[in-house]
């Protein structure tokens, strides 16, 4: 298998992400946020374009959302973009913390942290002439009394808190998991503060 | 077909994307770029999350890279982040330009602004059992004189010019049309003036 397109076992999830607080202190504001979450159970690299985490989907999910609240808490304008994937096939196993238990380790400290976010995402079932299907399925569940979904160009939108959010984000990965793709991407673009949601709060 | 899933008929090309410039002065530097952008033969949309842009596949990419390279010519820290697509079942034929010539609007006045960049992106053709020979022969193509080409976790990383790498990216989307899926879809995170460069130049 070429190694550029290594990606996940079916064990592994991983996730690239990038998150861009529009300040001039964007430095301070990511490493910030980055050495405020707690990143024990989960293997991360950070390159000049993104962060790349892998470990059991939990842990994934868990760090991710951490390190975006952490970012997005200072009222500054703050987008977060993300690719998660599981079971990409022609990887190997090494990058990788998978030994540990599904304890979340940032959830009690992010629950009393609130944050309104709009947020647009895409699931990707690789390699299965049914993935439509399976895309219509998840962005049907995806609705929920706690957050506003609306179908757009290319993604779904969802807006609401940005737990509830994380919440619908992170079942819909993991039910896409029991269609007939073995290997799912998703991509997920979250603002925070934008200047946009005056109107819609 | 569920609204919530429309996105493109085989002839449209779209992309959905957002510009970041890392300053507190993003909301005139993202406006700013948009005005200089000859957006003429595109249909275009901005909401609080992205911008989306709709039309033949060479004015897509077109409007996309004019929008980034205006954006990022100040020195400021400026990434983007693009889904593109095209080939997507289930679409309505409106919100889009299919009517025009294939030459560029915006190529004459780029040409002479250079940009060092990082960039990171993956080709997903869907539906398709063989999409994995589709990435790795499209991978390989990637690689040019030009540009520096890495395989990372999840992605594919191209360094060089900005030119040369959105030669590359509009090269290795319509080139993965030929392959057995007939919706494709391709992530681009690319990165400019990032504090990081600077061991790369």
């Amino acid at each position: 298998m070429n190694e550029n397109v290594a990606c996940g076992t079916s064990q592994i999830t991983g996730a690239r992400f990038s998150i861009h607080p529009m300040t001039d202190k964007f430095v301070e504001v990511i490493l910030g946020a980055i050495e405020k979450a707690n990143t024990s159970k989960v293997w991360m690299e950070t390159d000049d374009v993104s962060t790349l985490v892998r470990g059991r989907s939990s842990h994934v999910f868990d760090v991710v959302k951490a390190i975006f609240i952490y970012a997005s808490q200072n009222e500054m304008h703050t987008a977060l973009n993300a690719t998660f994937s599981h079971g990409c096939p022609g990887d190997t196993t090494g990058e990788v913390f998978l030994a540990e238990d599904d304890k979340k380790m940032n959830e009690a400290r992010l629950a009393p942290l609130t944050q309104y976010v709009t947020s647009q995402f895409a699931l990707y079932p690789m390699g299965a002439a049914s993935y439509m299907n399976t895309i219509m399925e998840q962005v049907e569940l995806a609705s929920s009394d706690k957050v506003t979904v609306q179908g757009v160009h290319y993604a779904t939108q969802l807006k609401g808190n940005v737990h509830d959010i994380f919440t619908v984000l992170e079942k819909s990965f993991l039910d896409c998991q029991k269609g007939d793709s073995t290997h799912i991407v998703m991509t997920v673009n979250m603002s925070a503060n934008s200047p946009s949601h005056k109107e819609d709060k």
